[in-house]
């Protein structure tokens, strides 16, 4: 709530006192996780497991995870990382607004190195590797080799399909610019599509931010957005991602309300859910026809978009540089150059100094362009200032999983494209909350995905998606 | 933060997760403030305090008392206290949207037995009397047999009077009614107000809830208000109030920031300068000009009222039922009625079954008014339901310091009402800041009243401040 608040409404001078605040409760919390009463509590739970139903056995099996990355850490080194992420984050702030890469050097080199401190700490007590240790924070379900295997059968198909879809898409001739849309009207179009898709906003909220996240807990989920003018799409597509990760939250079991296995299991998974509303559903065609039948409230009179047009508009591939703002073929680019460089970062093989210059350099190699400034190239994003390392590939490893997930549900529900173009989507959503919310953490990140699509997890189904929406 | 966001942003279905995350965040307080190395420390410190400066050894004597008060309660007894009025205070709500006492009286009857608890079990260890050890939970510097002295003076020249400014209001007949003015433009002169007042909305801000309060802390005050389209004055005031108790926050000394004795004193000193703010200063002839030449540009053309008029307006006394309605000469006697019911139930005196019909009698006693409905009476408040008995005396002893303080800053600035009239607050508020908010807790409220006003505290000063105003 604290960070939620931080980014909705806290006044700008109140940094500093934010910062201690989240600091206080960042120890607070790991002086409990690691309080030895607990570990006593948890070897007589962990004895007797054997005798317990699934669910009580798979919250053990998280409080003893979430406990064995706490004890690795010692209380100041808790302290010391929120307290350097914050500051890294403000100075962040600044270096993005004055494009200036310098300003934000320092801290970052002090988050890098607490982080370093605490992937090596994590390392031995878990026996990971040190990156590993960290992605563990996230994404307890995979490793550098899963995402090394993933990775490259996306880079084997990825880039030839790309220059398919772009040599097509630009035979079809160019794309017309949308009609502004006043931003209250925006907001208003952004409420009724979560209440369509199943959000409760007697337990949540949208706001506005930013940079759009999904904060809170499953009983008061926030939400936030942030609107164009120019082009409502931007706005109402993170709207539907962010609505993606509030209906996962929103599904989880209620029974377990509060316990570790009543929580989402990782973030390769709630990325799953986000892209499975935004990516796969909703921009997709049928949706697209049933947004599109809603334009004209919205839009100025005779000023809304055809379907056709609305399609073309969203589903416009083109090499940027910024990743929030990529299409679901060039996202994984953007993706692979951040988990290279983290990694040269935590190995010592790179060091903060030499980011700008690698950045372009990676950007000039994984999609031919290169960024005119660091405020387009490497300042983009808060994730390392906030000493998120080991975060970013969860984003491709959720694309992937959503493909599969929707893939799955697709062919359980006979109907479904033209439920979805009535804007009925409760037999979809029904679908998720039963394989994927209704699970919290008692199964794992595979386990799920096994049971709900009946393969492990690959790059086929994605890549698969991919032709058939852009090729097809 | 999260009791603001209860009462500004919360979604209506998340009280009962709020009501955990209070409740634990309460019980995890209260266990830092008893950790038997914390009382090792504190022993060390006040070992050594002859040596040190005067902040340094109230900044002790502060976290002396705030232990004493902590180490008296065990800690399932915060928890459940928390969790009691978290509770009642949603029973509260519906009671009072019912206008069924019936819905309250467990709750509230569950609510007193803790509070009853908590009080034997602090006038044990602090040496006090039960009730006094629950107002010096608010107001350290208070006993009830200053309360008492201080009641009975109003007591004895207050009724008299009010029957004055009545007979002379009546014989000047109807006031008349105020135009109507939208929401938002009250929203927009509340912002125009405070920041004339000084308040920094780079820490802080101004918000809606359905009671005006004031939260958060000195780095980052978070005041509402709320606003009724017939009658401007009461969200305005309101707004005034609670600026009052922004600018204390704002005010406090920012080199100890974070430790005990950086803050408010106690309820006593918070409430006087809402008071000064409100009271003294806005619903007095020289600030209602001020306002009156900015009414112009809220209200519709033609029908902002004049200056005369709004002083009639603001000032108008009247036997009401309801305290936060009251005007300052009849809510002392709405205090009363609720120290002495408080008084009663925390002796056993008085069940939770028999406050309606006490209330009723008690109205018909002090203000010769009896209300129709418990929503208009008994349920009116929410102190009950939220677990703050002992809370109601502050509000009267701020009234008296108020007027204390106003008369002392009064006769030190020369000119003050022709800067008032002007809308330049910057000498009034600078004395606010120098001879109250400056001092943080490094004075205790006598201490402070003496030096800023160079007399203990009386109701002398408020009484010749109301025959002043209203006969004057």
């Amino acid at each position: 709530m604290l960070h939620w608040d931080a980014s909705v409404m806290m006044p700008a001078g109140a940094g500093d006192s934010r910062a201690e605040e989240l600091a206080t409760l960042a120890m607070l919390g790991h002086r409990e996780l690691t309080d030895p009463a607990l570990a006593r509590l948890l070897e007589a739970g962990l004895a007797e497991q054997e005798g317990l139903d699934p669910w009580r056995r798979a919250n053990l099996r998280e409080m003893a995870e979430r406990r064995r990355h706490a004890v690795a850490l010692p209380d100041d080194l808790v302290e010391a990382r929120s307290r350097a992420a914050s500051a890294a984050e403000m100075a962040w702030r600044q270096a993005r607004a004055d494009d200036d890469f310098a300003l934000l050097a320092p801290h970052l080199d002090r988050v890098l190195g607490l982080t370093r401190e605490a992937a090596a700490a994590k390392a031995a007590v878990l026996g990971l590797a040190p990156y590993d240790a960290l992605v563990a924070e996230y994404e307890p379900d995979v490793d550098s080799a899963a995402i090394d295997r993933l990775f490259d059968q996306l880079a084997a198909r990825l880039p030839a399909l790309l220059e398919r879809v772009e040599e097509r898409q630009s035979r079809e001739g160019e794309v017309a610019a949308l009609a502004a849309v006043p931003v209250e009207a925006q907001r208003v179009l952004g409420r009724r599509l979560i209440a369509a898709l199943g959000f409760d906003s007697e337990r949540g909220r949208l706001d506005d931010s930013l940079h759009p996240f999904t904060g809170g807990h499953a009983g008061d989920v926030r939400l936030t957005a942030r609107y164009a003018e120019g082009d409502f799409t931007d706005g109402i597509m993170a709207v539907l991602h962010e609505c993606g990760h509030a209906l996962y939250e929103q599904g989880l079991p209620a029974d377990w309300r509060g316990q570790p296995v009543g929580q989402a299991r990782g973030m390769m998974l709630h990325e799953s859910q986000s892209l499975f509303v935004e990516m796969q559903l909703a921009r997709g065609r049928p949706f697209l026809g049933y947004l599109a039948g809603l334009l004209p409230d919205v839009f100025p009179t005779g000023s809304a978009p055809r379907p056709k047009d609305l399609v073309r508009h969203v589903q416009r591939v083109s090499r940027g540089f910024i990743r929030v703002e990529a299409d679901e073929l060039t996202y994984p680019f953007h993706v692979m150059l951040r988990t290279r460089l983290e990694r040269a970062m935590l190995a010592g093989d790179l060091v903060v100094g030499d980011l700008p210059g690698v950045w372009r350099d990676g950007m000039r190699d994984l999609l031919g362009v290169v960024p005119p400034d660091d405020r387009q190239g490497v300042l983009q994003d808060i994730h390392w200032p906030d000493g998120a390392f080991g975060y970013f590939p969860t984003y491709t490893l959720g694309a992937l999983a959503a493909a599969q997930l929707y893939r799955a549900a697709d062919a359980a529900l006979p109907d479904l494209d033209r439920q979805i173009a009535d804007g009925d989507f409760a037999a979809l959503i029904g679908w998720c909350r039963a394989n994927v919310h209704a699970h919290g953490s008692r199964l794992t990140g595979p386990e799920l995905l096994q049971a709900a699509t009946g393969a492990p997890l690959s790059a086929d189904a994605f890549l698969d998606h991919v032709e058939r929406r852009y090729l097809g």
